[in-house]
Order: structure tokens, then sequence, then C-alpha cells
């Protein structure tokens, strides 16, 4: 595992170029001072970026450079990026173009990363089916990152993050009639180690708290609605406690998320998507980090797509771009002893 | 149906002694004046509710009636009851005779409100599995009440209503796994029907905008995760449309509960039980109400259980009670013209 010495500046990948990246990161570099981001330097198009500001209505200036130590110097007066060439800036009109600026922008930030010539890397949205076209076999960003750095597909565990909760899915992106299927105390112990092991190590939380969902309505009810709550979530968590691992459950998933239940534990580890993210969307909808955990390196992203629909348009909301970039330095810092 | 001619007043089945009913029946009528609460009465025991004011270091008469026809007069003054005998008052600790005086309280409740002598029904909550010992032979009071109003169990609809958000669940209590079997267009569309005329009746929202979640992950994102948003549930959706009801979906459910979504709406129709109880749990945990749509009359219930464990330390909080009888209040006026 390479140890970047830190404090380097975040590389940060512009993502597909119609949609909200480049305008996001400008408001973000906007916003650095007052919400006091760590440097950081968009892996993009400066001209992508000159467009999309001026569009939104900021003046800023952005500033070339050729590799990341450069941008810490530049960052308090300009948006540092390294300038991986022109491409159109269409908002809301995706193109292959564009597609592959952001698959480029992706690969190198990574590789920047990974070589520990950036502090950690925070991606900006892509739309995948876009990047497919032009040569990205990925389900999605952190797929291919966990493919970068060596890891096991499953062994990359996501998190969202927001200022009121933490939540990870055990399984994320399937039908919900195959989640059943695909629920193992196995996995569910693996994943939920690995979660507690990255909030020790990158969120500086000690004796984490894990809050485990129960799947079945009042997680089961002495078994009477499904058994998989004690067959195979029970397990799950007593293997947690004999690691030492402060956990508990399976635990009624409706009652979990109110602020009183909240105060009890660190993460909700959730059995399927929309456990997960009904909660953190309904409570910290602007502001929610993905991050995705069991990496050699930092990742976050804003949790929320491309959204095409508004690109160019000056409604995005910065909340989650900022929020990634904050807690990826924060996270960065922790992991380097920075 | 019988029309009870409003305003009567509500009466409000005492659940079971050894849980928080009795308590916070005192605890809302100590309220009464400054939530501007509609007279209500108890329909339980006059000693239990001494003694539970008395535990609670409530100040208030109880005064016993014999008609609910007295009770407007005596409610500024008291708390009207009407007394169906003596129990012990044993917190925390349920017994048959408990049970018994809970099933007999809402047996005559339900009879008072159907024969229209009292406005609208609030049963307070009792412990399924006790009510059982005594000779209940009903899923929940829900099915009890429907029952009693010989209405088919899968026509009388839960809604819980809060002040941030209005949910229908249209599968309830089972196991996770059946949930996909147990949707059906004709389900879906039957049930949110049933929603859509009780909030133009009883909410008095005269055009009320549906939002239907879908099941899988972002709606199924184009079939790509699970056949029942396309299959089941865009069908439904079509056909409420088609009879005019103003609805929209499937949706995807994660991004459904933030404070912009949800304006745009007056009623998330959810496919199972967590999905509809996680978020106005998350955000009205205190306060959220359990009505019954579909009857002949007026039901409402704080969404709580029992409670045994903190039953009699005065910690138990009469928001969700409060505003529960509020609610019936509000509902019996609107539907009888008051």
């Amino acid at each position: 595992m390479i140890q970047p010495s830190s404090p380097h500046p975040l590389a940060l990948s512009i993502g597909d170029p119609a949609g909200v990246g480049p305008e996001l990161a400008c408001a973000a570099w906007a916003l650095s001072g007052t919400a006091a981001l760590p440097p950081f330097f968009v892996v993009g198009s400066r001209r992508v970026l000159e467009k999309a500001a001026r569009r939104r209505g900021l003046h800023l200036k952005v500033r070339a450079i050729t590799a990341p130590h450069e941008a810490a110097a530049i960052f308090p007066n300009a948006l540092p990026v390294l300038d991986l060439g022109d491409a159109d800036y269409t908002p809301g009109v995706p193109d292959d173009q564009g597609a592959a600026l952001a698959l480029a922008a992706l690969t190198e930030a990574t590789r920047l990363v990974r070589e520990g010539k950036a502090g950690a890397l925070v991606t900006g949205p892509i739309a995948k089916s876009r990047l497919a076209r032009v040569g990205f076999d990925h389900p999605g960003q952190t797929e291919f990152v966990a493919a970068a750095c060596g890891v096991a597909a499953d062994d990359a565990v996501m998190m969202l993050a927001g200022p009121s909760l933490r939540v990870v899915p055990i399984t994320v992106h399937v039908a919900l009639s195959r989640v059943p299927s695909l629920l193992s105390a196995e996995r569910i112990e693996r994943r939920s180690a690995i979660a507690a092991e990255a909030l020790v190590r990158d969120f500086g939380i000690p004796a984490p708290r894990l809050a485990v969902a129960g799947l079945n309505p009042h997680a089961g009810e002495d078994g009477r609605m499904g058994s998989e709550d004690a067959a195979v979530i029970a397990p799950a968590v007593a293997a947690l406690q004999s690691r030492g691992i402060d956990a508990r459950g399976p635990l009624p998933a409706d009652t979990m998320f109110h602020a009183a239940a909240r105060a009890t534990y660190d993460v909700a580890i959730c059995m399927y998507h929309d456990q997960a993210l009904i909660p953190i969307k309904a409570l910290d909808f602007d502001e929610g980090v993905n991050v995705t955990l069991g990496l050699p390196i930092v990742r976050t992203s804003p949790d929320h797509g491309t959204a095409f629909a508004i690109a160019g348009t000056s409604t995005a909301r910065p909340g989650a771009t900022v929020a990634a970039i904050r807690m990826a330095g924060e996270c960065a810092a922790r992991r380097h002893g920075a």
C-alpha cells in the first residue's frame, strides 16, 4: 500500500462535462474559504471549467498545473486544474467526447492518489451508461477504483455519510427480490468489519458502535415475519461481537433513524439499498457523501448523479461536493497522521 | 353507513392498562387546552386513570360518565371516563385482567362510534399477543375495527401521518421476501384509490397528489434491477390516472422523502412496511398518527405500542396521542360537515 505523505492536495475528477460536475467543482472552490476546504485540484479540462464558471456567474480564475504539487500555492487565488484537453461544454447534452474526458479524468485522478501524489480522491458524477460507450467496463466508479487498487469489489464497502447519519448497505444495486438470497452471515460480518475498521482509521472513532438493521418488519418479530433476522443477521452480529466490535441487532429498521435512536450508534448497517438510502436522503439530502471504505486510498464522492436535467442552470447545490471534499481531506489527514 | 351527527365527543379506548395508554390519555387531557383538542372521553377504567395520573404527577380529576353525550360538559374541568370497571394498575407488568379491560374498551369504544354516539375512535396501544390470550382473534386493532364495521381487511387502508409526511404501505406485516409476490396492479390501485378518496373526504384535500414508490433501487432503472416497477407498479399508476387521480410513479424511493420532494405530493404510496415507516419515523417520530382509511367511521391511533418498558416512568411523550386526538377530531368534523 502506497502511503501518500499528507497533506497533499486532493484530486477531484471532473465527472461528465455535460453534468453538474464542472460547475460544482467551481462552486466548491468559490466556497473554499468560508467552508475551510483543504486545497484540491480538478483533473479534467481548463476550458470546460472556465465555461462552467462563467455560465454559473462565478468570477474565478482557472489555472492549469502540470503536477499535483503545484496546486497548493495556486489554490488560494485560482482553481488549479490538471488539464487533459478541451471538450465541448454543452450542459445537459452528454456525448462520447465528454464521456471520454470523464473516463480519462477518473483514471488519472485515481492514479495520482494511488501513487501518493494526491492526498485523496473525490470523484465527480458520471453517467455509467455513457462511459460504457467509451470503454468503461465497471458497474460504477466504486468498482473501478477498487479494481485500480487491487481490491475485490465486494470488499470495497460503500458508506453514505451526512451530518445526521452514516449508513452502509450490505447489498446495493440488486432487485429487492434477490436481497434475501444475497444476504449471508459471512457477508454481513465481513462488510460490517470493514466499515468498523474504517471508522477507526479514517473517521477517528476509537470504538465505533454498529447498529445492524433487520431485514423484515420489526426485525421479524420473533420469527413471525421471515426467518432471515434470526437465521442470518443475528449470527453475523454475534460474530462481530466475538471479534470485539460493538455491534447490536438485528434492530427493527423503522425505529432506527429518529434523532434519539441515531445518537446511540455511529453507523447503521443496512440490508438493502433503500433501507440505507431512504433515511439518509430524507435527512441529509443536500449534504450526503458517498465514501468507499476498505481501499488503500481515501475516496469520496458527492452522493448525487450528473443531474443532466439541471446542468448549466445554476440550480445544482454544491453542499454535497463541499462535504465530499471536506470529508476526503479529514479522512486523509487522519489516515496519514497529518 | 351510520353517520354520527358531529360534533360529538371522541371515544378514546384506554389500551392495555400496563402500557403507556392510561398515562398518555391523562397527559393529553392535561394538554387539551393549550393543544386546542376537541372534547373526548376515555373508555376504560376510572381507577386506572386516577392511578396513572397520580403516578405521572398530573393533578386532574377523572369523572365517570354513563353516556357519551355527558362528556362535553365535563371535559373542560375533568377527564370523562366511561367506566368499565376496576383493574390493577401495574405499569410494565401486563396481565390477563388488563388485557380483558383493553379488549372490552376497544369493543365498546368502536360500538359507540359506529352507532354515532361518539364522533371518532382513537385507540390506545394494546399488546396483540396479550389480547389474544383473552379472546382477541385479529392481527391488530385495525383489522378488528374493520371487521366491526363490515369492511374487508384489505380495504381498511393504514396511513401514517405526521407533520412532515403521509405514507400508505401497500403491504404491511409480511416477510420482505413475500412482498414482490403480494404486489399486484389491482391491489396497488385499489388501496391507493381508497387513500385518495379519504384524503378528499377526511383531510380536505380536493385533488390529492399521490407519489407511488418503486419497489427496486432507482425504481428498477429501466428494468435493470427487477421487473416489478415496470410490470406491476407502472400499470397501477396508469390505472389510477385513468380514473382521474393525480398519481405519479413508480418513483425511486430513496429520493422521495427529502423536503423538496415531499412538497410535491400529499401522500406517498409505499410497497412495503419499512419503505413507508422508515421515512415517517425518521422525520416525525414523536408525532406519528396511524389512521385507518376506507372505514365508515373515523379511526386514528398514536403510532406507537404499549411501551411496557417505560410505562409508569413519566417519560412517554404524549405528542402522538395529542396528534391522534386532534386528527380524529379534524377528520370527523370534515366528514360530518361540522
